[in-house]
């Protein structure tokens, strides 16, 4: 299994190496908004519901939007763990990630517009199962924090830039 | 629907004004790395499964980190829009999202040092069905946009702070 990763890896760098324009791709997502407040997510063929719980004024049918940020970073830290320690020979038998996200809820629902709508800090731990060396393991982790895809994302921000499309109803009246 | 949730709203709006300390939550996400890239990650009793495509070295069982981010974002999007118009009383038939994040994978494969692990642009459409007048979209945008946790998180960043874990592997030997 290691084997056949720690092969793909030195494969990619290869070729991203030779042809920095093969390394440029772009992910998608398309999402829909259904009653209430779930929304149902296509990435690919993966598909997922999201909603708010009913306190936050939904049917509670899936994680909601803030969880999955905390989601795509234990898992983006855990695949970069697994990544890199195959990379770089380090034996590692498990990870597995805990993080706590705190928000102040009055920014979202605009009672204070001096409260930032999203988290205030993230913090987690990160538990690794392995035979080495303390100092590899510290080697290790400074290299998953520095090419970690979500850690880089959340920590240093993205531009976003969202168009509006309107639309009219689509009427019976119309026929 | 919307006036039970113009009701939770307005409700949660003046609890948290009475007392700002029940505003103060905290999410979790839960994972654990399994075979290869696969990660099963938990947020309360909400399930997923995260992985990568086969050809960067998973199995492709679930979206990866930096779609999940996508799939947040679109979701937030929708999630306060339909909370917003619900609450300054504007028409909204339906909201989707398309988003597309692009990526240079150089910065994950740590061939280019230079160049960052994560995204370097979010592009996307909001697409509105709504009988309101352009202006009052153009305003609830506005309020979205102020407001959406993670339009926040994505572009202003949040402090992360991961702690280390180790441990020893349980031996048969021990015995």
């Amino acid at each position: 299994m290691n084997e056949e990763l720690r092969k793909v890896i030195a494969d990619t760098q290869a070729r991203y190496k030779a042809d920095p324009t093969e390394a440029q791709v772009t992910f998608r997502s398309e999402s829909v908004l259904q009653s209430g407040l779930q929304s149902h997510v296509s990435m690919r063929d993966h598909k997922l519901t999201v909603d708010e719980p009913e306190v936050l004024g939904g049917k509670d049918t899936g994680p909601n939007p803030v969880e999955l940020i905390l989601g795509a970073l234990g898992s983006c830290q855990e695949i970069t763990y697994r990544a890199y320690a195959t990379a770089l020979g380090i034996p590692l038998d498990e990870v597995s990630v805990t993080l706590d996200g705190d928000i102040d809820l009055r920014g979202f629902f605009g009672v204070d517009d001096s409260v930032r709508p999203g988290y205030g800090a993230i913090r987690g731990t990160v538990h690794l199962t392995s035979t080495a060396p303390e100092a590899d393991l510290e080697m290790l982790r400074g290299a998953v924090n520095a090419h970690c895809p979500v850690l880089d994302i959340l920590t240093k921000g993205v531009p976003v830039d969202l168009q509006l499309d309107l639309r009219q109803p689509v009427t019976a009246a119309a026929e």
